[in-house]
Formats: C-alpha cells, sequence, structure tokens
C-alpha cells in the first residue's frame, strides 16, 4: 500500500516476485487487475514483472496475450513458441534429425582459470545453459527452468537427480567449441539429457556428460509421475544416443563424520541463488572442491565427476563439506607430503616431483585419484544429504593430439 | 625431470606456466629448444601451452610462426593479427567509423539471480569480456589481459585505476543487449574505456561504464609513461564520445576502523583468480556488497557504483571489507529495521512498507542511499588498501517506459 492506501502494481509485483517465486498464475491476475485500473499494460514474464507499456505503444509491439489475459513474454525475452531451427543470437542450430541442439559458443576471459583454461563450474554453466536453450528452441518452454507448458499446467518442475561429466581437455581461452546436447527417455518418468563438447579448431571431443532428470510437484515437493500431457510434449524428442557409457552406475556411498576432510558452517550467499532461490550448482562444486588439498588441485585436473542430487539446499541452510579419497598408493604418497614434508622415497625427492606433475606420479599413469564427497545440512537432530559426489583427477593433459582433417 | 632424467617439454612448460605467469619469452624458447630434439612442434599459446602437432599434420594447420621460433596462437584461439570488422563467434562488429566496437549478447541462464535478473557481478565481467573482444578484433592483442604487442615488446601490462559503472535497469534472461565499447586518452599516459548497454528489444540504454587504464611494468610493478610505439598503436583508436559525464569525478574517503560494517580474515580461494593469478574482479565485488545489510540488497538495487583500483591483491592476501553507509536520514531509519524491529514511524509500520518497496522509500525517493567501500589487505604492521568503492541504492524500477521506434 502506498500513502493513500492504494496498492500499487508494481509494488505488489515485486514483492510477489520475491517473496514468492512459485505463484505464477496469481501474480499474473493481479497484474490483469491492475492493468484495468491504470489503463497500462504490464508486461509479466514468467511471473516476473518486467515493464509496462502504454496503450499507445503497445500496440505497436508484438506482444502475445496469454489466456488469462496477462501479457506474457515476447518483448524482452521473446521465448518461441514453436520449434525453432535456427537462433542466431544463441548461435544454436537444431540437429540430429530435427531433436538434437548445437551450439557454439566462444569461451570468455572470465569463465577461465589462472592456467587459461575454461574452469570446471563454467562447463557445467554451459551445459546448463545449451540444456535450457535446447527446450527454448523446442517452443516448448515455459518458466526458467525448462519446464514444458504442459508441466507448468499440472505444477511439475524438473529436478536433476544425477550428473555425470567427463572432461578429458579444458577449452581455452577463446577457444571456439559446439556444444551438441539431447535427450532420452530414463525408466518410465524420468528423462536423460547428454552432451558432448568439441573443439572447432581441432574437432576433438573435450567432454562428455549425461544426466538424469525427474519431474517435482512445485507446492508438495514430491516426485511426480510424468502425466501423458507431458510424454505427448517431450518424447518426440528422445532418441536412444548416449554420450557415455554406463552399464552400471557406480554406487557412491554416503560419507559420514570420519571422512578425512571436513569443511563446516558454510553459508550460502545471496549471489548463490539461481532463479528458484536454491543454492546454484556452481556454489556446490565450489564447496566440493574446496576440500581437495591445494597440492592435488594445482598438479592434477579433474577429469570426471558425477553428483547424485537428493535434497534441494535453500538459502537459510547451513552445509557441511565432507570429503574422503580413495584409499591407494598414490594417495598414501601424496598425504605424506601435504605438509610440505620432503620425503625420500624411490630415491628422489618426491614433493619436488609432484611440483612439476611428473615423475611419481607419472609413473602412477594407470590409477587417478578419487575422491568421494558429500554436502549436508547440519541439523540438530540429523544432517541431511543434499548431494554425494565422485571426482576423479589425473594427470594434466598438456598434449592433444590434433585431428589431420 | 622424469625417471631417466631427461626433462619434459609438458613437464617443464607446465610448471612455467602454473609458477610464473609473467615470463611467456622464455617459456616460448624453452618450447622450441624442445621441439628441436623431439621432432614435435609444440603449440604455445601466450605463453599456455595447448597443444602439439606432428610434422606431417602440422603442415595443414593454419599456424603462423613468431620470429623467435615459437608457433603462436593459432590453431585454437586465433588470435587475430589483423583488424577484423566482423567476428560472426563472438558477434562482434566495428562501429564508430572504424574504432568502436558493438557485441551482441544474449543473457545466460546462470548470469542471473533469484530475481531473473542479470547480476552486477555478470555486467560487470560482460563489460571486460568486450573490452578484450574489442582489442582481439584490433589485430592489436598480443596477450589475455588486452595488452598490445608494443606493450609486451616493453613488458607492460594495463591496469584499471577507477572504474564507474551506473545501471538503470538489469536485463533479464534472454533478453538480447548490445554492448557498444571505445577507447579515449585519458590523461598524458592513460586510457579511458567507456561501455553503454542497450537493450535490442526496447531500445533502451540500460547501463553506462567508463574506466581508466594505465601500464605498468610487469617485473617492476611500476606504473609507467606510455611509450611512443605503445602510443602510436592505440591512439589512432582513441575517440572523443563519454558514456558517463564526469566534470569532477567524486572522491571516495578512506575507511578505519570505526566503519559501521566489517568482514574480515577474508582468504581467495583458487577460483577466485584470474589469468593474471591476481583476484578478480567478481570477488573484490562480492566481498563490497557482502557489507551490506540483507534488507537493502533485498528491496533496493544497485544503480551506481565507483571502484577505485590502488593495489593488487594475490592468492595468499587476507583481506578485510569495510562499508560505512552515507549519514542521512533513510539510512537511519532503515538501520532502525535491520533487527527486524517494527517500528511505528509517521503513523505506519515502518518494516512493512520497506518490503513493499514503496511507502517510505517511495517518498524519499530523490534521495538514494549510498555506502563508502574499502577492501584492504591486513597487514602486521599496517593495512594496505586494495580497493575504494561507492555504490548507491535506488528503489527497483520494475517499469520501463518502451520507446514506439
Amino acid at each position: 500500500m502506498d500513502r493513500d492506501g492504494r496498492s500499487s502494481v508494481s509494488e505488489a509485483l515485486q514483492t510477489a516476485s520475491f517473496s514468492c517465486p512459485v505463484s505464477y498464475v496469481v501474480r499474473c491476475s493481479t497484474a490483469k487487475e491492475a492493468n484495468d485500473s491504470n489503463k497500462q499494460r504490464y508486461v509479466n514474464v514468467n511471473g516476473n514483472f518486467i515493464g509496462s507499456i502504454s496503450e499507445a505503444s503497445s500496440r505497436s509491439l508484438n506482444a502475445s496475450v496469454a489466456e488469462n489475459g496477462c501479457v506474457v513474454n515476447v518483448v524482452r525475452q521473446k521465448i518461441p513458441t514453436k520449434k525453432q531451427l535456427v537462433d542466431t543470437h544463441r548461435q544454436g542450430l537444431i540437429i540430429e534429425g530435427g531433436v538434437g541442439y548445437r551450439q557454439t559458443v566462444v569461451i570468455r576471459s572470465y569463465e577461465v582459470g589462472p592456467d587459461k583454461t575454461a574452469t570446471l563450474e563454467s562447463v557445467m554453466n554451459l551445459l546448463q545453459e545449451t540444456a535450457l536453450n535446447h527446450v527454448w528452441m523446442s517452443g516448448l518452454l515455459s518458466n526458467g527452468f525448462g519446464a514444458t507448458h504442459g508441466m507448468m499446467k499440472n505444477n511439475l518442475i524438473w529436478v536433476v537427480s544425477r550428473m555425470h561429466v567427463e572432461v578429458d581437455h579444458y577449452p581455452i581461452w577463446g577457444e571456439i567449441v559446439d556444444i551438441d546436447t539431447w535427450v532420452g527417455a530414463s525408466g518410465k518418468n524420468g528423462m536423460r539429457r547428454d552432451w558432448l563438447i568439441r573443439s572447432q579448431a581441432t574437432g576433438h571431443v573435450y567432454s562428455r556428460g549425461t544426466s538424469t532428470w525427474v519431474m517435482m510437484n512445485q507446492q508438495t515437493r514430491r516426485l511426480s509421475k510424468m502425466p501423458d500431457e507431458v510424454r505427448a510434449e517431450i518424447s518426440p524428442w528422445f532418441i536412444e544416443k548416449h554420450a557415455i557409457k554406463e552399464d552400471a552406475p557406480e554406487k557412491i556411498s554416503k560419507l559420514d563424520d570420519k571422512a578425512k576432510y571436513m569443511n563446516s558452517n558454510l553459508k550460502p550467499k545471496r549471489s548463490d541463488l539461481d532463479m528458484n532461490h536454491h543454492v546454484n550448482n556452481v556454489k556446490y562444486l565450489r564447496w566440493m572442491l574446496e576440500t581437495i588439498p591445494d597440492h592435488v588441485l594445482e598438479s592434477l585436473q579433474l577429469s570426471s565427476i558425477i553428483l547424485e542430487y537428493r535434497r534441494e539446499c535453500a538459502s537459510s541452510d547451513i552445509v557441511q563439506s565432507l570429503c574422503e579419497p580413495e584409499n591407494d598408493g598414490i594417495l598414501r604418497d601424496m598425504d605424506m607430503i601435504e605438509d610440505n614434508e620432503i620425503n625420500i622415497l624411490h630415491g628422489f625427492s618426491l614433493a619436488s616431483e609432484i611440483l612439476k606433475c611428473g615423475g611419481l606420479l607419472g609413473s602412477y599413469n594407470q590409477g587417478a585419484l578419487r575422491y568421494t564427497h558429500l554436502l549436508q545440512i547440519e541439523g540438530e537432530a540429523k544432517n541431511e544429504e543434499i548431494v554425494r559426489g565422485r571426482t576423479t583427477w589425473k594427470k594434466k593433459l598438456t598434449t592433444i593430439p590434433f585431428s589431420t582433417q
């Protein structure tokens, strides 16, 4: 209410879009009512108020009006309502006989780390981006996180249950990569989404990813079967191609207090929240990787990560990150130099060899270092799992065999 | 050294690129020497080893060989050696009669916050990216942070001394914006770089930025005059256009221990380092903004930020973030509700009004909230300033007047 006691549209909408990310339709009709009294048309995109158009100027805008009278989308977002084959701005293209999506991406200056290669976070961000743009191109996109129109009607959202990404080579700053993504069935009610990242210059596949998605009721927060209406929308896009062959996905055991590394009292910040008001994936990654000893992060590179999502993490949760190395020979050796002790093993200085990224590690080339991870919410009675993870680390690959095509 | 006592090229290069980001030329010749003995050609991009090419396949690659015999650039990065007018992958275009640069950008899903608008961090990242791509297009780019060939010869790097960004509207997820950037003289030895972000859909200018850059000797870390050789390279690109009119840039006072808000013991993490092995700009921003009370972050939006850079921050530094509100009436009122107390003022509930982003704040619409910031390195003897800042916060603008063009 303002001082005159009238409810202001911008106030009402803004309050709503901040405090209540769920009830899009409600906000929509609030906008409608306000429009009528204010003789203005308000533009509401996915429940997010984005601007007003005067009656005069709105006539010249390509605005589509939804059944409930809200002016949706269009002006600033322009979410397609029909399948698009090409999007020049996103540099996206429908491939795989009309069901896959390819996006060309230039690795940006702020997406790389100190070694000028893209960070794992950037890679994961690009997977999320291309997945959403795939749905965007399909004409099925209804809201920000890839829900289709049928899902919105049924009050369903996508929830990722598992993600597995392998990276052989990290693209470098300025490099142009093609990211392909496609979807397939996963059991009766789930969806699999795969990715493949390929360097345009070398033709080599740098990274592969696969993920599993299920539907959740946005209000009850319970998993849902796939309604027929939704199956009819998405199943025509399903193909049987796999980016990563996984006969029987390996099981990740649950860590407990006895884990070797533990960071506690981790608190999400405002800047860690995504469009769904949940802690974003990149923050999960950081929390996980920050438990790994510096000498590993410096001399090795992450070649594989598997994430099993168990629970959503909200901004008020306090998080614990546990990490346990796999108990093999290399790790015992690595542990010995953790406190910067110089140990003499096999007749040479181990620490200096590790620093050179060669020597001993080189001789252990067959094996890779593996860590099991757990992020959990610190509870009074018991802790609740957010995500289990497994990371595999290999010697940095500096040599990429170029194709001669 | 490997077990046979031979020095491996990949080891040597990798160690170098991690421990010593400066001596590109040295690493280049290391690669050269190794090439000769290994009968392989190694590709070295800006001191960053990126791959090897067999003698046979390298002939088919468009590789340019620098004077010192290193194979530079080309295969994966393809940094232009001549001015380009268009870059389709970057969606970049030379404008302003041949000296300015425009890049079209789609706001990505992970660049927006919980309210689905781009974060300030994303905006700042895009400014950095377009600035570098401007130099990229010019054919002058020599290394990752925008240094020209003449600068590299003189061992000089760019250092930003001041940045001022104003944001009237934050673009939303999926929105297409054009980012224009250009450069001009700043005093005798400096360069000004300006930006303008415009929505393609509405034609409105959302954001403006201006910055000042000087040159620093990479070894001595002392500021340098602009050598004639460098002036000859860059001055043809200078124009007298200003994105923000600043007659006399306002002075930002230095905060001390008496500042109202203080976060101490802040430690950079590996993931916070940029290509120069310094803490990146986004981390500075986060450290600054995290001192601001939640109720301000929630109900207001940052409309202006000025940053005055004083010193580089390295990964081993421990940082303190100080913040002081400007002592005006609004802030006193805001402070009163900080602990979620409901105060009765002017006859209505202040807290609920603030939550609605209207009411009282609306009545103070003329004034904006302002904060002075300081990031400093916690030293034993004395603290050293990294960056001073001033942020201005205004009521969230939900209404964008659309142009009728």
